[in-house]
């Protein structure tokens, strides 16, 4: 069995790689050719487990999750966990790694390739909204899709950024790309030509103006719950549609959730990501704004495991 | 993270210590100090995945089985798995181990406790139905529960068992032990003081003759479904009570649910080992027939590789 830590993984990860192995991922959720049942949890004492079990024709994966809100108070994330592989044939266990990680560089992949498809290819700026470990992959993720010359960081609290830009700007190990901090959000979206918001936040992050908000490529990786808001109603104004990985996104997330309810936002202009994929490449123009939400799923998580399985083994 | 091989915890385990762990584990179990939810499962062409998790005041583990029937037409078990021990506290992952061993050793050690309690000291054999894993471990912890100079085996198949024989004298790693096998299983039954019951037989192994099983310790692991069947209805002619370590168990093994249905047995006889264990040390007498049934719980799985990753993490 192959048992890889969250240092291991760093070392290994090569973003172009994961972007098309999540397009790999799409290409096996369209053909219908994986099983992924709801999702099993228990709980006691306000301390939960998750099991995450995907079945692809090739392996088998379950991410096990450990979810603890307590955490926050000890300054722990609330979520660990672990990303277990069995092989398709046998059951045999042939892989354990580091969930965080996974989870991490899978978030970041997924966003990567919505960068890929949805941004113009002559995009040089990315704005971060959000300086948490998310926002963090999604950077890095940027930087190889597009030729970026300058990521902006913007974060709605106080904290001092200086060692997050720092470690930033290393792990993107690009000499000539720039990791700066916004004091203002709409300093942020002014000059990023991809934006990429990866908060928590139950209001939007983002300013409610199509004039500030035209021609941007939108990535919007937070909000993951229906309570959860990120992207203003603007953008809704500005597109032609949202691109989303399934259609479960549309209960889970509040950025559709509530505008479907509201009825800004309508089913018709909700179109799955891996659809748009095997419709062809399209050119995104000058001018034209994008969307794309993502809320994740375990087929991914799997795919990502088996490709980083892959690679160790050949090691 | 501790990751813990099959090789590793082989080299690890010391008998005695693992059977003072399942005393604690029934100590944990009598207190009601636990939560052992029901084990949610998955399954997809004929490929189940089992999620057994238990939580105690201490620990958090879960067993993560996979069952796939058709790996007999392999030659390989149909279940393996893992161990995953999460931290009380924060839920962050702490140990993964080999899930064949923790569940050999385990059940091993279950029945060596059987054996602690309900065998007379002087037992000095010990028969063995069944010549696979199970059995293997029995043997073992028999060896290590009593003071035993020579361990029978009988195979229903006819399956050369001299590799097998050679690495169990090893395994109990004691120079006047011998082992033996046995042509027929009436000449086990005669020999041993202790006999351990370890198939999937769906009709018994023993032979229905209470003059052959007067006196008798038996130790019975292999029904853990009710069409499975192990103990012959003389040996609850020969006993006051049978043992078991919970009462699901009842329903769970054809041991216990098929006496029960036929009214050969009535469940005041079916007694709960921890409370057994907690009444205080009794004498078995000479001539005293004694039966133990196990089925095994998530509890215990936990409860060893709780032992096992501490053994680890000193050395």
């Amino acid at each position: 069995m192959i048992v890889l830590s969250k240092e291991q993984i760093e070392k290994m990860v090569d973003p172009d790689q994961m972007m098309d192995q999540i397009e790999e991922a799409y290409r096996i959720y369209g053909s219908g050719e994986f099983y992924m049942p709801p999702r099993p949890t228990v709980e006691h004492e306000n301390k939960q487990l998750m099991y995450m079990p995907c079945y692809t024709k090739d392996i088998i994966g379950t991410k096990i999750l450990s979810i603890f809100p307590e955490n926050s108070k000890l300054g722990l994330p609330s979520i660990d966990g672990i990303v277990l592989l069995n092989d398709y044939t046998t059951g045999a266990p042939l892989a354990v790694m580091d969930g965080q990680s996974v989870t991490a560089w899978r978030t970041g992949a997924v966003g990567g390739v919505g960068i890929r498809h949805l941004s113009r290819k002559d995009c040089h700026t990315v704005g971060i909204i959000g300086a948490g470990m998310q926002g963090f992959h999604q950077a890095v993720y940027a930087c190889a899709a597009r030729d970026i010359h300058t990521v902006y960081v913007f974060n709605h609290s106080d904290r001092d950024l200086t060692d997050y830009l720092e470690r930033l700007k290393k792990a993107i190990d690009k000499e000539d790309v720039k990791v700066v901090q916004c004091k203002a959000v709409e300093e942020l979206v002014r000059n990023s030509d991809i934006i990429c918001t990866t908060t928590p936040s139950t209001t939007p992050v983002l300013p409610d103006d199509k004039e500030l908000l035209r021609g941007k490529c939108i990535i919007a990786i937070g909000s993951y719950m229906p309570e959860m808001r990120e992207i203003p109603d603007a953008v809704l104004d500005l597109v032609d549609n949202v691109y989303i990985e399934l259609p479960y996104a549309c209960e889970e997330s509040g950025d559709l959730s509530q505008p479907l309810a509201s009825g800004k936002l309508t089913k018709d202009r909700v179109k799955l990501m891996h659809e748009y994929l095997v419709s062809g490449e399209k050119e995104i123009k000058e001018g034209q704004t994008t969307y794309f939400k993502s809320v994740g799923m375990g087929l991914f998580d799997v795919c990502i495991a088996q490709k980083l399985y892959e690679v160790a083994k050949e090691k």
